[in-house]
């Protein structure tokens, strides 16, 4: 029976290589975990996900326990089964969306009230009921129930939601079930604001958690300030368990993240840019809609391994995303997941090789070159 | 070098079992068409295409003239290579979407002037100019420019429109240019009267094409009417050219029509339904966004070896449907795709065993059952 636990293998600088068992299988880290939010990686198979190089996939606690319903999904076998993705599943504990996506949310002491964004339902979410749906959604990872701070706040609001998610944590590594390979990740909060992120990660450790996650950034505080507070955050947490940065990010963000010690990360940027014709590339974002691809026989990307770039031409894809057809979006959806692991895949390479500093360098330095000149 | 030619098999009936040689590859008859319209069979990769057992598709010429364009697509090395897809391709004349989909067309006997949808600008459909658009996406089979005769016409409506279409034949014939393994089909009109069908089997038999197509059905005349029609045209047609009905349709039309002596089809159907959570099985249509299905773990067809039945439960494809998911519409083309290829397999045996008769009337018998009883 699998233990749940992280390998810290190697570290060049603050960054590590590492490796996290689970019930269902390994991840190794800095690892991207594509974002499946209704049980589906939109647009991709599940096989054409893990064929990118994913081996954990997010769930979004919000949406599923509206639709199907947590009971409905443990009746069909637990999320694994029903969406067909055998590896490894972290949920988020629907705090975050309760927030940004319900009506009539009234948050208190005991958790948020709602009123579901689909059928107008109320529902009521706390640290409790959050930790039982994502153990009927059978994640390997769970969250722990915590408000996402806004931003912008002040010192005071901050270090009363920051205090809350806190109680709310307590309560969720209470409420959470132990099951082998099964783990309970704390989530660190306190805004932009360093001594009220170390009170935060101190009352985590206080707790005991199986992974610590970094929450409340990527919420437009600017990349800057990030990674400033992930540099006065990370020290704070133990070195022999992962850390997951959520919500982010931009290639730069992650390379920028993991050089601070970030193991992990969840974003819908590709898949949702996959969908609005926005390719990543080594050498930055590409618009597919721009005229000036629509006599290219290029592929997207040289060398790149994804369907879309070994079979079809920049003029097909531009064909495709101008004439709004759904093949379109799999394909660049397909390329972003890919680029997105490619990039997870060179990191982890240049930590085991002690180059990620130079890695970061020339990440930096073809994203500024911009797209291969028109033809 | 392929020659381009028909092997007529085995006869069960009017069934035929045949082969068709084409210059990117072979294809067994009967035979079902899926829809590419746009240089897209929509919401499916090619190789899944193939991978449900289809050895031809079908693009438009009305969408692919307008865009990308033809020379685009000429440019791009043809439409097999645009859009990997490595097999036949069948192109039709345009004639047919011009009148359904247009704008402000005007029809003369030099051809259709007309508005493109999409933009706006005007532009002249002609017998030559068609051969020239099919010939620059390299269609494996190239469809004589016709007049789609509208439903219901007068006798002398449905003359005057058959006859244009004859000119129109002989003038496509002059303007094909002749390619080893390439060839152009005439197409039978006259609406639903016999002695116009007889008369223009006789005009195409005369210019003389490499193979026949029956067109102007399956536009609301009924499917007694339509089999009626083809009982009456099927015979005026040579035995040793292969014969599509255009535009058709539903199993249990395809079904009657191979009885009647036809050998190729094509129709959005499987994929259209496939977008609006229809799915095709043995046992009838059955509608996934149907609430009695939202619980049940059994697959959508027992036996059937696409990803949808294989890999995922009904109340998963239900999820899917309700929450508009990407992945519903792929999956539930998917299906519907190997349903027909599946269908199209099935009837290739029977004739092959000297048994269509008794498939067909199994076919109903299943069908007439409707959909497994719910849980």
């Amino acid at each position: 029976m699998t233990r749940f636990g992280f390998e810290l293998i190697a570290q060049d600088g603050a960054a590590r290589l590492g490796r996290l068992d689970t019930a269902h299988g390994a991840i190794d880290t800095p690892a991207f975990m594509p974002v499946g939010t209704a049980g589906t990686v939109k647009a991709m198979l599940p096989e054409s996900v893990a064929a990118t190089g994913a081996q954990i996939i997010l769930g979004n606690t919000y949406h599923l326990m509206l639709r199907p319903g947590a009971e409905r999904v443990a009746r069909l076998g637990g999320l694994h089964q029903m969406m067909n993705w055998p590896g490894p599943i972290l949920t988020d504990s629907g705090g975050f969306q309760v927030m940004s996506l319900s009506k009539l949310r009234k948050i208190d002491e005991r958790g948020v009230t709602f009123q579901s964004h689909i059928d107008g339902a109320s529902h009521l979410l706390t640290a409790e009921s959050s930790m039982e749906i994502q153990r009927l959604l059978d994640a390997d990872i769970t969250m722990a129930f915590d408000e996402c701070t806004p931003f912008p706040a002040t010192p005071d609001q901050a270090t009363q939601s920051m205090r809350l998610s806190m109680r709310w944590a307590k309560r969720s590594r209470q409420a959470f079930v132990e099951r082998p390979g099964y783990g309970l990740f704390g989530i660190v909060q306190g805004g932009v604001y360093p001594e009220l992120r170390a009170e935060s990660a101190a009352a985590l450790k206080e707790i005991g958690f199986d992974g610590y996650a970094i929450g409340g950034l990527a919420v437009g505080e600017g990349q800057e300030t990030m990674l400033s507070v992930l540099e006065a955050t990370t020290p704070q947490l133990p070195i022999q368990r992962p850390r997951y940065l959520m919500g982010v990010g931009r290639p730069s963000d992650i390379i920028g993240a993991v050089l601070r010690g970030i193991d992990m990360f969840d974003c819908v940027m590709p898949t949702r840019s996959g969908r609005t014709a926005q390719a990543f590339t080594r050498r930055g974002a590409v618009n597919l809609r721009n005229a000036r691809h629509q006599d290219d026989p290029r592929p997207l990307e040289e060398g790149c391994a994804c369907p879309a770039c070994r079979q079809y031409s920049r003029a097909y894809l531009h064909h495709l995303t101008r004439s709004e057809e759904i093949l379109g979006l799999m394909l660049l959806t397909w390329h972003n997941l890919q680029a997105y692991q490619d990039l997870m895949r060179g990191l982890r390479a240049a930590i085991a090789e002690g180059r990620v500093g130079e890695f970061a360098t020339q990440a930096a330095e073809a994203e500024a070159l911009g797209d291969i000149e028109a033809l």
